[in-house]
């Protein structure tokens, strides 16, 4: 097949490095950056840059690799210039509003579009992160307005083939509600724990827990910006839910409620556990 | 030397690997749990078996390695037996509470106690979980009242000798309003986190992030809760300034001001990395 992946960044040229590794698929890719696109083809990442946009009509899978804006953008912009039949896929880590917008601009232009979210990522961005193995064993979540086509069956098993370790199909909804706590949550959290003025001073007093809660708040402000706030419904609850239940430890701490603060602690293991199974 | 271990927990298993696989010091254990000291000297981290409190007279250094209420008073009632001018030191998670009831016993009964806290653990409690490399490269924190003693030095060399990296002195109240942020509040958010009631859904929409910040919610509820309770004041400190900035991501997101949410981003992205430098 002839691939394109559009936007090298770390997605992006993740996918492209594991696509050359275990397939024998043909690369193509466009990029604003002309840099990273000459390292992409000198790296053996890509075989061909897209130069126009005439050259989407002989693609048969189109993987965008750009911010959700940006991917509405660029899909609704070259509706006209997929193949027809072809098949077009996203890599947001927001779905409703994605496949929202673009379902029907697929379904008016004789393309299949699938909203897709490769559940793997760094707290590194752009192509020189990048690295053939980000995916393997990760999950390849697809939101796909028709669940049975052969478009996402061949889809499926190219994510299986390049590494991933499985394909979870969900509703974009359900898909931006669990996302909000898994993904959206924990940065959230992990950004508003280093604010804390005495973190700068951890030095010889931190371990394993501090380093884990705070990884990911070395994060891309202009990506997460926009999944926050396109996500916001979910997000919020599941904000105002975390609130809560560090109130609740609050509180039994503060009185000094050693009973109830060990059964709060108690179920939260049992969860962990139950979560673990 | 005789190096007695109180408690062979976790902290106490593992610093007794750790005593007889860098040094040649003999190690004498004392433990509730009868099955737990015949499984240590078998396995050759324990060479004798302490049976008798008076056996304590001819300890060089007693490392008591129990929760924090059961620390204080174990020194207490054994405060007769203890060698004089040996060497008492603790591992509680919290300082000021357990120097403050055991510096003046010692001065009282002539012996040396020197609070100590090796910052390294695991979310796996007991013996079994014990191993030699816990504290391989981790901080060793002593908060002695007497900042230069030979007793001080003795304990330093000791730490760095059986694999800790380095050894920080603090006062006991810097020490936990230090670990209130980078240890205590930590277990707070993953138990508070996992409790969310669709964490136990997250399997297909789940990575890096959802793993790192759930870790520590496996935890020992009697220890911590203990933990918790008698360092209070700093650790509430804590979770008010986290609810404050997790409020602060939520009004930003929720009124969908992208430039206030990325500025906010980006300041915690600068905080992150002036953290790892």
């Amino acid at each position: 097949m002839n691939i394109a992946i559009i936007g090298l960044g770390l997605i992006g040229g993740s996918l492209a490095k594991a696509i050359k590794l275990h397939t024998g698929h043909k690369v193509y890719a466009a990029d604003k950056n002309s840099d990273v696109l000459s390292a992409a083809v000198d790296c053996g990442a890509v075989d061909a840059i897209i130069s126009d946009t005439k050259q989407l009509g002989i693609m048969d899978v189109v993987i965008v690799c750009l911010y959700p804006g940006d991917t509405v953008d660029y899909v609704k912009n070259n509706a006209g210039n997929f193949k027809s039949g072809g098949i077009v896929i996203d890599t947001c880590g927001i779905k409703s509003d994605v496949c929202c917008a673009l379902n029907d601009v697929a379904a008016k232009n004789g393309f299949c579009f699938i909203g897709a979210h490769p559940m793997a990522g760094s707290e590194k961005s752009g192509f020189s992160a990048s690295k053939a193995d980000l995916f393997d064993g990760a999950s390849f979540i697809i939101t796909p307005a028709d669940g049975s086509s052969p478009a996402v069956n061949l889809i499926s098993d190219l994510a299986l083939q390049i590494g991933f370790g499985r394909v979870v199909t969900a509703a974009p909804e359900y898909h931006d509600k669990m996302i909000a706590l898994t993904s959206q949550l924990p940065h959230v959290l992990a950004c508003s724990y280093v604010l804390d003025a005495d973190a700068e001073h951890h030095r010889g007093f931190s371990g394993g827990s501090f380093r884990d809660v705070s990884r990911v708040a070395e994060i891309n402000d202009r990506l997460w910006s926009e999944l926050f706030i396109e996500n916001s419904e979910p997000l919020i609850e599941k904000i105002d839910n975390l609130i809560n239940n560090l109130s609740l430890f609050k509180e039994y701490i503060s009185r000094g409620d050693s009973e109830k603060l060990r059964c709060l602690l108690a179920s939260a293991r049992a969860k962990k556990e139950s979560i673990d199974k």
